[in-house]
């Protein structure tokens, strides 16, 4: 069984569209940039929050952090289960465990005014981001260029 | 260490909460009831769709369902990474697969109109409401009365 | 008429999908739980408040009370206006002061941290409960058990 | 008792503002033209989905008229909740059953492409309009200029 | 060519339903009153924070001024994007920069708690509703009677 | 004047950060990339359109389409309204047009199936893209590596 038959019957995408050996004919569009940008408002509202004395702007460095962490949730949470197949499972078995890390790291980040919940969160992003472009067999020109 | 330890060692709301020996002083609200409620409605979709004629009604089948189905992928991902902890993990070391088979099924049961995909994904909560309920100790009487 | 016919005459469900003497074949998917547990995250934000004396934990405690308010108004109001017939409306004839007065309490839970403004709102949603089980003949087996 | 005190009885934002004989000084912000205008866009879908053979753009019509309904179901909830108070009630014995008429007629209107149920929707949010600026003494100049 | 004839051109609406001179047969429905409407919501956050001392209300006032603020944002650019066309912005030429304006003048209102913020912003509002209104030859009756 | 001078002074967020020769250190988070994997969202929705006779994925292409359009204009609406400041306008004149046209291109996209409606759409963020970067000094390496 040729990898992307394994694709095709891991995916119903592949039953409704033509599938060849290149993933990305049917995966559809996915970015681990999402949740990086927004990992990096996630960390620059508590940088900013420890910059500024001023009441109301802490209180919203505060809430729009809560919003933007559930935003990084979100696209984790759609790598996870919408990009990733079972053979990208087994061929890296930390898969479940980073996902999970890097989702509850998003929840601490909500929890705390400390940056280092901010580089936490972007890390593990960052492990995911290596995973996924491997995967991929590397980032397209229009990201590098 | 004792359990509630190892529970609070994980759990950033440990800190800012009293701690002890119940699980439910400190976890929030949490509900696998939630997932199943909206997956009965992505399962109801797919009936009443086989049901009608109307090209209307058919159409709003189909978003209805989808919106459904996006809606139990995040009472899932709530469950999975703001709920669950290590020690669940270690417990029931099948938690991590059976989170990504059942948001999965959720995404599966957006592609299609076939009733046996909303059967899959309640069965699937179905499990994990079993794990789910164990580690609180079972239902509270408002819920079962 | 049969209290079918009445019940189809009042919803535009009816004309569409299969009746009989079952109200769930075309009544949806219609459960006050969902209106419940919100409304126990409202009551344990103000708790979890009054335990607490970290700035920012406590503002997390405002904001998340004040969406959680908000869903138990959404859930309050399909229950109120898409699961509830005339029929329901004649046999209850408290029905629509009694949503009002829950949605009140819901929007009147976002205005303070009094730990009773979530009892009473609870309270409410349990009037509404029983009421609705009762239209049903009780609750389905997979919520019970 | 003057009505301004029963209004600020039953007003919890009454206690915390300043409170005088004009009930816009504590009321917040309503207006049931958020209503009517989100309403002509229910019409409208209707109206265009028989103007048109094109099947994605009568698709559209279907989705976006389910959306705009579901935001006059919100409009008139936060009316029928947040503005009225108990005397408002005790002098428009009708509000109750006419919100509720309402809002079953933006459910009623998502499910068929009948511009009468566009038609109804309109003619009801105009009922509850007039009662409501009759509260109110008027419409505000900016509104009528 | 006829100005009907412009806007059609700029429309793609207008390939698929029934042109006549008025534009309002296929402009859809569009209201500078909905941004209004919300800006008085982001001034009256302000006055009411001002008016009181209670610490929830204030971080409340903050945070609901943000969810309008950002309401406003969205009924600009539908407005600018959606109702504007080629034809009225050769008619009036500072239709760009005057929205640009006043989106950032309801971003600005986030910033701050001063009552001049909300003020500057209804101020931007109305010389766009002007031109609006204008641009569709008055006002209809429901609105101004 | 300096030219960080300029943009504090149109900047309020200037006001209470730290302000030095860097944009980036009060500018927040901005990436027009957000905004272009939307759009790739946008136009493959409707290559995949062409490629199905599947009615149920059909109907899930327009919809899901009409979602991501959405999203895009959004984050061009953050990008024009937050992002830039009077200075990047006096340099880059075209820049209000320039988005007015890359909005209206993202509500095109939602009117039709036709794949150079998206491809138009990428064209016009990509132009957005290269005046963005000008204005930052390049990408920042996590992006490009």
């Amino acid at each position: 069984m040729r990898f992307t038959d394994l694709l095709a019957a891991a995916n119903p995408f592949a039953a409704i569209t033509t599938v060849d050996a290149h993933c990305d004919l049917f995966c559809g569009v996915y970015y681990p940039e999402q949740a990086r940008i927004e990992a990096e408002s996630v960390k620059n509202c508590s940088v900013k929050y420890h910059d500024s004395d001023d009441d109301v702007f802490r209180a919203r460095c505060i809430s729009i952090k809560e919003e933007r962490a559930e935003l990084v949730k979100h696209h984790l949470n759609v790598l996870w289960t919408d990009y990733f197949k079972p053979p990208h499972v087994a061929e890296y078995p930390q898969l479940h465990d980073l996902f999970w890390r890097a989702t509850k790291a998003a929840g601490d980040a909500k929890k705390t005014m400390d940056v280092q919940a901010g580089d936490d969160l972007l890390a593990l992003i960052d492990e995911i981001s290596v995973i996924f472009w491997a995967t991929k067999g590397g980032k397209p020109a229009w990201l590098t260029s």
